[in-house]
């Protein structure tokens, strides 16, 4: 087999850089435990019919087939009944498992989920094809109170936050409210609600003279009202006043609205809260619009402050309908980390590195292959005090067995010593100590593996910003 | 949407079933990691033809398609040129990956890879379609040291030995050596030795009289040649006297070999090393073949004691070309866990539940809707000691709060006071202190979120034995 050549759109990380995204997953996992959420984990694949009633993503599924699959099982590719398709995102699995589940939940149930999602772009788009996602959403039945919408950002704050100490820059959580845009829109007079959306989505990448030329031929806007959205959409601020400004600005155009005033209260209320509990943090951003057309109250999305070209890094919103089985509804609010596009960034730009490449903090030496139990007894020793040991490959000369450690980023190396004994020639042979070694200072110490422990910054690798 | 009905094949557990699957993988993951094992993680696809290379498989695959796929992608069945597959084991991806990115790593890489695999059974045979295992190798380039293939079955016994105080039935580690079974076939003068491994595998399910049939009709072996080899499948025992009887056997039918003295060497080597380190736990038995040609050593199978007809639930052994670049040989040693296999009995027999269903420890009750940013407060001053806590969703009646943790399983509930103050009629107000109820017991003490505990056993919810 000839050396094989990376899929393009399907990252694999080496060793050091899977330790990074490791620690990456490990501290989202816990601020999510610690705020309550509990794990669960979706299977691959999906009904292709479930996947495909969101319209626009239906060109990104891949389709499954088993390749001995009998006729009868639907192998022609026009009928699409049983047929299952690799999930594209987190969300549609988990509408389908809150539905499949509900009378075993606990509502307002709160899930985290870190799971890998496909999606089969064109080759030529240099995008990912499969990556980490890591979902946080919580949904009721019935109704779910307004205050999940001002925690969920602040949950994601403080697990983005957790990353900043490993070198990852600081966040930003853009917020908005549908219930201003739609309530400021209506109440200009503006009824195509999803299509100013869609437009004003557009603002960063084609700027506010094509925004207006579109919102004016797309959603039958006057120049006046395009120039009243594009007003709307240059607000932001991190504190109450925005929403007095949004406030201003509907007063000025006349605009009076219900939905609005709500809206208003509602962006006022998660912007207040934020700014005690992560200042400067969350922004209110009254031009994130956010395409899809399910969401009806909170929308986020988070840059990396410096890398903003990169786009959104976590996004999400209310939703009143995330699932509904006819008899009862549920609605939720929830966001999405990229994880690997996070871990991409953070490898790519090196900023952040692993301290080491194996899990190891000693390598025990081996002084012949006929004493390997006796290294094999300290690493025992040193592992069931918690700490990560490997033992040398082969019984090479010191030298070469501290370089095997040096390799790899192990910082110490242990030297086994030997119980007090008789020689061949009956003469008593001394006990002699183990000794271990800081190959980085090259100290050397007499050490007893029952008690010695490493500095507790070299017992587990970690990540760390360059 | 009507309320969706479960896929066959493809497991799914409600919160607590995931907590105890994550206690495992945790458990499993710590011992990897003490014993200097790196993780990795590869890519769910690889080339369809390099999965098809193992013949035996190729009716398992699952093959993708992306649904709007153009015709010059490849679209037609016929043509597997760049057509992409999901893996179906760990070994398939991982030996690519070494091939990769050789000269990144460091060898012998010793790896553990977590993840879950995809066959394309039958749906009727109500086998898994999507499953987790958990693989430790150790790779070498051009050799190999022997000693590994005693680690690693002595790292599965530690991970899996893990589990038991939670419930899980104790392991039996299964070993035998292909250098015994080809070193006797061929000094017995049967040279089929992959066709005689094949019908020995068999032994199990349709005995002793079917396999010497079996035998004399498709490898040609005579009646006495047959039974020889069943004599061999009989031995078993955990200490070195079953090399012993091996050797006897072989004298007693004439047999003269390097082969299987080399191998009764090693399998003694592992059985001592193993009598020390994991007492009882590792079992030398002769009728192990696995079914696969590619194994040229130790090979290994582990059964649940109690709950053998699972099957092996932990596989693998010694090959001498795990991969080859035609330039240099990777050959390496490795076992494979069927987690979900594990989880799935350890849950349906009931011998393991979760402690609680949610990770919070605590639940902060919410006076009035006024007052949750003190409830909030509360929450965060307790969660910066690593405390898991969640807010009541509505601040209802407390017996209806109360009602909401013991419905999870949370332990503890926590009352905010208030500080002192002055009433609407300019009365003082005295401060209230904090208060936390262990709903169990019901008793209620004052406490400060600034420095109480809960016991360490209700930290975090556990995975424990029935």
């Amino acid at each position: 087999m000839a050396r094989p050549t990376p899929l393009s759109g399907f990252p694999e990380w080496l060793p050091a850089g899977r330790l990074v995204e490791q620690h990456v997953l490990d501290s989202l996992r816990r601020t999510f435990e610690l705020h309550g959420f509990v794990g669960i984990e979706t299977r691959a694949v999906e009904p292709l019919e479930q996947l495909l009633r969101k319209g626009e993503t239906s060109k990104e599924v891949y389709v499954l087939r088993r390749l001995q699959e009998d006729d009868a099982e639907g192998a022609d590719g026009a009928d699409r009944q049983g047929q299952l398709g690799l999930h594209f995102d987190l969300t549609v699995p988990f509408a389908r498992y809150v539905l499949e589940n509900a009378g075993h939940l606990a509502f307002p149930f709160k899930r985290y989920q870190i799971q890998k999602v496909w999606r089969g772009e064109r080759p030529q788009d240099g995008r990912f094809r499969e990556f980490v996602q890591a979902d946080i959403d919580v949904v009721g039945v019935g109704e779910l109170p307004y205050h999940y919408e001002v925690e969920l950002p602040l949950v994601i704050a403080e697990a983005l936050g957790s990353l900043t100490d490993l070198g990852m820059p600081e966040v930003r959580i853009l917020v908005n409210n549908r219930k201003v845009a739609e309530g400021f829109y209506r109440g200009l007079g503006l009824d195509d609600v999803d299509g100013v959306l869609r437009s004003i989505d557009k603002l960063d990448k084609i700027g506010p003279d094509a925004v207006a030329a579109l919102l004016v031929a797309e959603s039958g806007a006057t120049e006046k009202q395009a120039a009243a959205c594009l007003e709307l959409a240059g607000i932001s601020g991190d504190d109450a006043g925005v929403v007095e400004r949004v406030r201003q600005l509907a007063a000025d155009h006349g605009v009076v609205s219900d939905l609005l005033e709500t809206g208003c209260d509602e962006l006022g209320a998660l912007v207040t809260a934020a700014a005690e509990r992560a200042p400067g943090v969350v922004v209110a951003d009254l031009k994130i619009a956010r395409g899809l057309d399910y969401y009806t109250g909170s929308v986020y999305e988070t840059v990396l402050v410096g890398h903003e070209q990169l786009g959104s890094i976590c996004s999400g919103g209310r939703y009143d309908t995330l699932a509904s089985d006819g008899v009862h509804t549920y609605p939720g609010v929830g966001l999405s980390i990229g994880v690997s596009r996070l871990v991409s960034r953070l490898l790519g730009a090196e900023l952040v590195r692993a301290t080491r490449a194996v899990p190891s903090a000693v390598v025990v030496a081996v002084t012949s292959e006929e004493t390997r139990a006796a290294s094999d007894r300290a690493a025992a020793a040193l592992r069931a005090r918690g700490i990560p040991v490997e033992v040398a490959p082969t019984a090479a000369k010191f030298g070469k067995q501290i370089k095997y450690a040096d390799r790899r980023g192990v910082p110490f190396v242990w030297f086994p010593g030997r119980p007090a004994g008789v020689a061949e020639d009956g003469s008593p042979v001394e006990a002699v100590a183990d000794q271990v070694k800081d190959i980085r200072s090259g100290e050397q110490v007499e050490a007893d593996a029952a008690s010695w422990e490493p500095p507790a910054e070299d017992l587990w690798p970690r990540a760390e910003a360059v």
